[in-house]
């Protein structure tokens, strides 16, 4: 069952504001198998929505449209609705009830502009909206169906999920195309989106009903299994399978399925272990701790950030030495062991990362390249450095590697402890 | 002149990879006094695509098509551009040679499905992609241009702003309808975008040839202005006119034009006052540094951020007392100016900043919901603590929106410091 995406709204045709729930629906819906035609953006202009919504509803089985569903004079989207379908635009006075208990209980001034979201084309299916006013369409144009949302990505994106989505696979169980569908993904750090490709080679054609797909969430590889079968139970099976079969190639480079992000699952791991962390960090300029706190209750086992983003800092807080300093340099594994070791020491935690770097676009030497970046992760057992050489394309893409990078070494600590560790 | 976008590739219609380059298209050439009339998007489908290019180039001037340009089979934007027009494609002999030249220069080894690239439909006009291997191509088609671009962010961007843009106005030019325009845009931060839309009132009304679109890139908002002249000179005029009229009304609210973000311009500014800063973050987490190292040479006046997540270290490393986090507790005032006070102490910073407060989405209490923050800047001439209700959108909006505020209030000090602060 074919599906085709409307947006609509001249600040997404003019760019000024990035189309998230385009990719939102095309990447869920596909998920759930269903094959996606094409995505349209119009302006706020009736005859032009008009003209996309025929060419749309003429090459797919479902058109979702986004936007357009508001107030003012250019939320045009229930007129065009209509006028494709050829029938009247009327107040619907449930809508219209719902619309102002909402304002009143907001202690918002009902004005009568806002009438206009309470029109629908006669006929249509309203779809009620939880999280904002406008409500969504849904009009039956055999053989295709029109969906129209509201655009704010908070009202779009669950409607979507929830009450469209169920509209949609009731529509495909009822033809004859019906399939049980499921999606897993695995996340991946460390190695690169062809090597993985390479890794996993024909996996998906030694398991019949599977697909793979792979992309590049900078700096993360994110492995997508999608699989089709008879019942939800084989679905489960296969994508069973492709989990083992994808873990015995790639082990601990897959961090987490599902939600979990890298900072995430080696928070989990510390907490497991019963273990503290604390941080020193240099080039990354506090991005290390900035993630490891966009976690929620990171805070049972992240004890500190040290930005000592200046030499003078990491001597004086830290005890880096005047003769590392002079000697060897910020930027060498002699400093990263003092800084590691340094914020150990103040923070009492059970295991400590240290970075310093050289993130560009400027202190590059012959010697140190941009992109020279030297780690340092220090447990009771001693204190081991790394130097990786990410080379620099821009100060962003450096830095988020070599935070990446960091949390990635103490997950591989923790997972393998030297002798002794524990 | 009407121009219309159209993006190929299974990754951007299955939601796999956000579309970047079409907004960043239609930006760049509504500044330039383009109108844009529609984006498709279409998947690696020759028939689709045909079917879409037919219909973009009978709805506007010019069709801008980005990738599809490579070397597998399921790169098919030259083939349904040479059957769009009817014409052959043939292997373009200075491109070909081009391309050996990249594979050799690059020690690549040449594979025969490489020669794709240089199949060109008959007639054609080629555009060089310096950054990469598939070469741009455009097609004129009376009256409408088709434009062939290859997909990669790094080689797109460039070839349209440059050439394209170049060969745009050419075309423009040769029109009637030729304007001379110009853009620029403002930054502000700490207003709504209601507010700042009702602030500025009926400025484009007043000022001939200008045009104001709002955005709220949160936290930030931009103006962007828009002139139409008849001379590069009245483009300048009323740019001038307009942002003087703007600063006007918003005074200080307005921290940059152009391309500085807040924390670039607090660094300007410390840097023109010889100031020194250090942070003290806690629900921020590290963000704050992160920020102010984002821009590159920060190091001249950004000394330290310590971000001391949990209670203990703030009392152990910044000097909060016992008394201070038993009897106001880590989310208060009396702790932020401890906070402030401890690293400015620790850094030896002229002024210095500190956050305290509750992100979510758990640890809220009665009299300390969630998105309760307070700040405390400290300089010679003493500390204050400010205290903001930020309420509850999600972690990454309070704590966005937090460090956004800590370096308003900062920049605010320095611009009007108290008595005796210089």
């Amino acid at each position: 069952m074919r599906v085709s995406l409307v947006s609509t709204g001249d600040e997404i045709l003019l760019g000024e504001v990035l189309d998230t729930n385009a990719s939102y629906a095309a990447s869920l819906l596909a998920d759930h198998g269903f094959s996606i035609g094409r995505h349209y953006t119009v302006g706020d202009n009736l005859d032009e929505l008009i003209s996309v919504f025929k060419s749309a509803l003429s090459e797919a089985d479902a058109v979702i449209c986004c936007g357009g569903l508001g107030p003012t004079r250019d939320d045009i989207t229930a007129e065009a609705a209509a006028a494709t379908s050829a029938v009247d635009l009327v107040v619907n006075q449930d809508v219209l009830e719902d619309l102002k208990n909402k304002f009143s209980m907001l202690g918002l001034k009902w004005t009568d502009n806002q009438e206009r979201q309470a029109r629908i084309p006669e006929g249509a299916q309203v779809l009620s909206n939880p999280l904002g006013t406008a409500p969504g369409i849904i009009v039956q144009m055999q053989p295709a169906w029109l969906f129209c949302l509201p655009g704010p990505p908070r009202e779009y994106k669950p409607m979507l999920a929830g009450p469209v989505l169920a509209k949609l696979i009731e529509i495909r169980n009822s033809r004859s195309d019906s399939k049980n569908t499921g999606v897993r993904m695995l996340r991946l750090f460390g190695k690169g989106e062809g090597l993985v490709e390479n890794a996993l080679g024909d996996m998906a054609a030694s398991i019949p009903g599977l697909s793979v797909g792979f992309r590049a969430a900078f700096p993360e590889i994110q492995i997508k299994l999608r699989a089709q079968g008879a019942t939800s139970q084989d679905v489960e099976t296969i994508l069973d399978q492709a989990e083992l079969a994808a873990r015995e190639k790639l082990g601990d480079l897959i961090f987490a399925s599902g939600d979990t992000s890298l900072p995430a699952a080696l928070l989990d791991l510390l907490q497991a272990k019963n273990m503290t962390l604390a941080v020193a960090e240099s080039c990354t300029g506090g991005l290390v701790g900035k993630l490891l706190t966009d976690v929620p209750g990171s805070s049972a086992t992240f004890l500190l950030s040290m930005v000592t983003y200046i030499n003078e800092m990491k001597a004086k807080l830290l005890g880096v030495t005047a003769e590392t300093l002079e000697h060897d340099g910020a930027v060498s594994a002699a400093c990263s062991k003092e800084m590691a070791e340094g914020v150990r020491r103040l923070s009492g935690a059970d295991i400590s990362l240290a970075i310093t770097g050289i993130a560009g676009p400027d202190g590059g030497t012959d010697d140190k390249p941009v992109g020279t970046v030297h780690f340092a992760i220090s447990d009771k057992t001693g204190t081991e450095t790394k130097l990786r050489s990410f080379g620099f394309r821009n100060r962003e893409y450096v830095r988020r590697l070599s935070a990446y990078t960091a949390l990635a070494l103490v997950r591989r600590r923790l997972l393998e402890p030297p002798a002794g560790a524990e």
